[in-house]
């Protein structure tokens, strides 16, 4: 028994044994044993035991990878499995710097995990060439710790998303504690710098724990790092005031370390245990704070590495960050340098005739899924219920003719979420598998039914004046689109479902970190081992054309362009044009796997085209063409094709139509209405691609097509590439003409209205008949006027300056 | 004089007067006016003083705007004003929560600035209506803080990034204060979370002061914010922990607040100038830190407007966000609250009989460019300073013959960047006009030769183990993309140059900050009394091609499909094929005004192609044909045309059209390299789109174009939409496929290889010469070679799994 007190005061009884020497002796021969395998990896493409004598030819011709950050992530991969075995947790490991790959890789090795789910690197000597050899090697295993890594729900490379991460996988994983490692490079940035308050999110009757690990080694690539250079009181005091109650642990003599390092773990998990224990037993109410463990953690960088080279100081220093010896094959002073440091980890005593672990070291790694490098938290697909989605039928609306009824496209969608709130929370123990993540637009966004399943989550003192919101809350609203984002990955990663709900142009915010999971997604497929995973699913709402209330900061429809050369396999756009489409693009979009899905659509009140029947019909088919809109005749080919993508868009189209049937009857028109946008890339390249009958029976082989589209119109020109004739699509979109106006003058502003749409089908038209220049008039006499109203008040205005409705 | 106390216990002495009771009325007063237009904004179309009874008809037909900050906004504003008057400092005014666009304006009326810049918003009544008619209206002004407001760098509709800009305004502007509203729910973004740390970067010898306010009102939209809700011991720990000293004033009664806050910014100035005045005398050595003031002020929500509406509480809650009485038409109770509230500011004792503020609170303004509103910090070209960049010639390659010479390409690019630091920081007093940002890759980058003129910036005690890092140091390395690109846009927003050098990838980070500094530069050229700023110029380097040592994560060119559809008179897109190119565009971007750049050139080394002379043509004309690399014939069309856009792909070309010489020197092959992307655009749709006649002279009218692409290969198919038949293009770029390899393995893997393209050349030829089967058998020969090599150790390896040589 021992007592420790952390910086707030806090005394924790720790109840685990001490920490005998000769556990720690075995502690440090696990720790020796994987920094010998990074530095192998790093170094060897054979002889990884060195049972012969190093040689030039062993040794990699490209030497790649991170050494710096590697013995303190296995230092923690050590001590957490210690702490795992003393007391039965299921813990889930966090490489925030996950370019110390080597290090993950060694620790699952050594766990035996890794030749589980690739069998080539088994437990011997050819599996350790294999393992040594693979590493940062063309057709081998990348340089970081990812997809690819056994217990990995994180790839490293793009610093900032460890924290969000670790929060999104402990929520509602009542038992699990997520250990996060975050460097003092990462902790810089914008998005891990905004993600330590997780406190005031974390539910401890119902949700798992973070337990963060600030690894300060001093260095980035090449200069100092700023929490690393600052004192103790600055950096506890930055924990402290996020609700975190934290302890340093600091040094550089290994046994020392270990030792501290040890009972902060084993104080952290009491402290847990402890917190979650008060949380679940007796009353919830009334709300009280609750501080969480962390540790700030202080060791040199390349702990253990090459201490002086060549006269310069390299532990310790960003020269150690990667490669530390540089020259092993040119200079034998290097070379010599590297046995030596090779060797001073003595794998003769760690490994035996075989090549296989010691038995004494083998014992040090948890059985089974006990292993964080084998848990099916980070491998969630294994712990995937399949959500429960209610029939759609309820929340339809009623469609009696098309475009008579206006209703909000948003809001039966928020309705069917209210309900996969309530078919997939057991209300027995407050566990939940599904959660909506809005910064703090869930209401604005018309999802607010939600509110009747369920409140706003926030770990806080509730107000009189607050509504909806209590610590018992799953909507995660956050002003981070970081962490919405962020959170959601960790959920999805972990075997939960949810939704990203966000003002269109700011999901751009987080649009690298969107990437980043499909590229994730990407590589998954590959990985037999790796269970499916729900989608991730964006809703992208209050978008450009409707967001003329806040102005051109928040008209942005950008993140199509970002998804759309991303991995055909993973990402598909939806476009659904009314409120049923919406509701059947959203229950796909829930019950896929393995896709990023955006959902794009408005959220203020628009025409309703379709019933629910019709919508599943049209959603299923991707693109159909509207014979009730358009004037084509059963024999022979359209005169023209109007086609639209988005709710926008179709309200034009449609309105384009009924001028040109109003005024040039005899014209004919075909009108076809797009929801899955990557059908129109050919079906070579995505797998939704349509065929090449389907898009000639679309939009025929040789007809023009004008063509109105929710976002930049050159995003569809890049799609039609392969398609016959691309030439004679005339997309009109969002052409970043935008400030507060109406939506009519947003539509005029970027040339996309009903008017312009209009006079378009007339140029393209394969014939002009009579009544062209009347309604061509019709058209110019409405922009004019429109123009005039505009210029009436306000005619030195910049905002019209430039402006004209020719075009 | 008085003495405040701060929570770290320093004692400031302050000098400057007392605040009396009449100035507090007179400032309470001017408060009143601003709120008093504030309101009227959001609310009337006409009868703006309300002379005449209000009647529906003065009421807007569309309400839009943000009450719920503006007061606190104004009464910052208002306090500012009277700091400035009493200490002759220059401020700068960032609204953090821009939403609240209609206090900003009504103060900058106020002040008469906003009618020098817009004349027919006269200091009269006619000028009145017109302020409050235009507000959110069609054709009017946007609701925003923006471009459009005199004094602001800073549009707060995309929330996280008010303190970068901020900080970046004070670099290298020494006597500049740059005061800082905060939101709460800025706050919780992560961008605004990573930027408190300013005091690492701030030196208080040469550049001015940020003052941060956080402006707590306990919501954001609907919910309450994490720091709104936390108690004063942790908001002013958080901020203390990062190297600030806060203080808190906070209050419902705004006389009290007036007065308190009055102090405070009273106290925050004299301690900047203490830090300043210590830091200037004597000498910079040795460093100690220095804590700089900062002020947390919780004022309700909604300040001074309708308390209770229907019997719900507003005033201090998120009802308050937004327009607090909504109902003001319909409801002939919401309408008799909004007069009541309208004339609680007593706007009849504001103005005069004309309509012009009394002259006892025109005096409250400070004089001339003293005013916040009229800052030349805020307009930034007023302060500008050409950059005075040497002649290139020193820095150039030789390039005796064209494909023989390796060199690194950006590396002459640090160089010349070096002798712009020189160039341009005068020595006399430390002062610089330009800097490089860049997120700890400098050296990675191959930019170190800059660390010969300055070092990296920190301002913490300096390691003997540190390389190139002083206090002095004018190279910010911080590791957030957000932090770079926030500050360099501060930076130039406010006269100065500078750069911001980045993985390419990582580029994406901040990709949604690029794109609203996109919108700003687009709308500023619209407004004739904004000035001129130099151009946002972004390296991307260590692109997808190279960055095959740390792979997936690291590899995504996507900024540029980002780019490609803003606004064609502000982007541009350079790919300079090797080290001269890239010292020809540099000079080109550093000399530009009002763009965004962005310039590709990997670090590498990489075969150069032409001089300085020759570099500085091609760059010039966009794109060129590289006679001395084709094949083609004096007369007659080509068989085929071999195209490049970047440095990865001009060498995979010029080998394939090397093998075509080799194989088939009948064939007439002409080899196009496009540095310039934009060029490839239609001129109409871009300023420097090739003219017709110059883009048939490089790619004819009909023959087949192979074009190898630096990026997402369909980034060029939507470019060359309204070119002749651009179905005839055949683009490979990147394709989504990485991971740590080799560079060559990466050209393979996308299908790019020289292998590929001289195989596509030969299918797409116009003429299949003698030779051609041979040709194609080597390529497939050495891609089975290739593929053969990574199998051997490796086959069953995911990664090549899916992997073929065909395509």
């Amino acid at each position: 028994m021992q007592q420790t007190t952390t910086s707030t005061g806090t005394t924790t009884t720790t109840t685990a044994s001490a920490y005998e020497e000769h556990e720690r002796d075995l502690d440090l021969r696990w720790w020796a044993a994987a920094n010998y395998l990074t530095a192998a990896q790093i170094y060897l493409q054979d002889n990884p035991l060195l049972r012969e004598p190093l040689s030039v030819e062993d040794i990699k011709p490209r030497l790649l990878g991170h050494w710096g950050t590697s013995p303190g992530l296995s230092m923690i991969y050590t001590l957490l499995n210690r702490l795992i075995r003393d007391t039965g947790a299921d813990c889930v490991y966090v490489a925030g710097p996950g370019h110390g790959g080597p290090a993950l890789l060694a620790n699952a090795y050594l766990e035996g995990t890794y030749g589980e789910a690739y069998p080539a690197v088994s437990a011997d000597v050819a599996g350790l060439t294999r393992l040594v050899r693979q590493f940062s090697t063309p057709g081998g295993v990348p340089s970081h710790v990812g997809v690819q890594t056994p217990g990995s729900i994180h790839e490293g490379g793009e610093l900032g998303y460890s924290l969000a991460h670790a929060a999104g996988a402990a929520f509602d994983h009542p038992d699990l504690i997520v250990a996060c490692v975050v460097g003092d490079g990462e902790a810089e940035t914008g998005p891990l710098a905004g993600s330590w308050k997780i406190p005031a999110f974390l539910n401890a009757r119902r949700d798992g724990a973070v337990l963060p690990i600030l690894h300060l080694n001093g260095y980035k690539i090449a200069g100092p790092t700023v929490l690393g250079r600052a004192d103790d009181t600055d950096v506890l005091g930055l924990l402290t005031a996020q609700g975190w109650d934290p302890v340093v642990v600091a040094g550089d003599d290994p046994a020392a370390v270990f030792t501290d390092l040890h009972h902060a773990l084993t104080a952290a998990h009491d402290r847990i245990r402890d917190n979650q224990r008060r949380a679940r037993t007796g009353s919830a109410e009334p709300f009280r704070p609750v501080r969480w463990p962390a540790i700030v953690l202080r060791t040199p960088k390349g702990w253990t590495g090459p201490k002086v080279v060549d006269g310069v100081v390299v532990e310790g220093t960003f020269r150690a960050h990667q490669v530390p010896l540089t020259l092993v094959r040119e200079d034998v002073g290097h070379f010599r340098l590297l046995e030596r440091w090779l060797r001073s980890y003595a794998p003769e005593t760690l490994f035996d005739a075989t090549g296989r672990l010691v038995p004494e070291l083998r014992a040090l790694a948890p059985a089974g899924d006990k292993r964080m490098s084998a848990s099916p938290y980070a491998n969630g697909g294994r712990l995937l219920h399949r959500l429960d989605i209610p029939a759609l039928a309820p929340y339809a609306v009623s469609v009696p003719t098309p475009g008579v009824v206006h209703h909000g496209n948003t809001r039966p969608f928020g309705e069917l979420l209210r309900d996969v709130y309530r078919a997939n929370t057991r209300e027995s123990d407050g566990g939940g598998t599904f959660r909506l993540f809005c910064p703090d637009e869930t209401a604005s966004n018309r999802l607010g039914a939600v509110f009747e399943a369920t409140d706003r989550c926030l770990q806080a003192p509730i107000l009189t004046t607050d509504d909806h919101v209590s610590p018992e809350g799953r909507v995660m609203e956050v002003l981070s689109e970081h962490l919405c984002q962020g959170w959601l990955e960790g959920y999805l990663l972990s075997g939960r479902h949810g939704v990203f709900a966000t003002y269109e142009a700011f999901a751009m915010v987080s649009a690298s970190m969107l990437i980043q999971h499909a590229k994730w997604l990407q590589h998954a497929a590959d990985l037999p081992w790796r269970r499916s995973i729900a989608s991730l699913n964006v809703l992208l709402t209050s978008t450009c054309w409707r967001n003329d209330n806040n102005g051109f900061s928040h008209q942005g429809p950008g993140l199509i362009d970002i998804a759309i050369p991303l991995a055909p396999a993973v990402v598909r756009v939806w476009f659904p044009p009314d409120a049923n489409t919406t509701l059947s693009v959203a229950e796909h979009c829930l019950r896929s796997r393995d896709h990023v899905n955006l959902i794009v659509a408005d959220k203020q009140e628009h025409l309703q085209y379709l019933d629910l029947e019709e919508a599943a019909a049209h959603c299923a088919a991707g693109a159909s063409t509207w014979d009730w809109a358009g004037t084509e005749t059963a024999d022979g080919e359209p005169d023209i094709v109007l086609a639209a993508a988005g709710d926008v868009p179709t309200l034009e189209v449609l309105a384009a139509a009924r001028l040109l049937r109003d005024h040039v009857p005899y014209l004919r028109v075909r009108v076809v209405n797009v929801v899955d946008l990557m059908g129109l890339l050919p079906p070579a390249d995505h797998p939704h691609g349509f065929g090449e009958r389907k898009f000639e029976r679309l939009f025929t082989a040789a007809t023009d097509v004008v063509f109105a589209f929710h976002g930049y119109p050159r995003a569809v020109h890049q799609l039609l590439h392969g398609r016959p004739e691309p030439g004679r699509f005339h997309v009109r979109g969002y052409t970043e003409q935008g400030t507060t106006t109406t939506p009519f003058d947003m539509v005029v502003l970027n040339r996309m209205s009903r008017y312009h749409l209009a006079l378009e089908a007339l140029r393209r038209s394969a014939r002009v008949p009579e009544g062209g220049a009347t309604l061509a008039e019709h058209c110019h006499a409405m922009l004019t006027r429109h123009h005039g109203y505009i210029r009436e008040h306000f005619e030195d205005m910049p905002e019209i300056r430039g402006w004209t409705w020719a075009g």
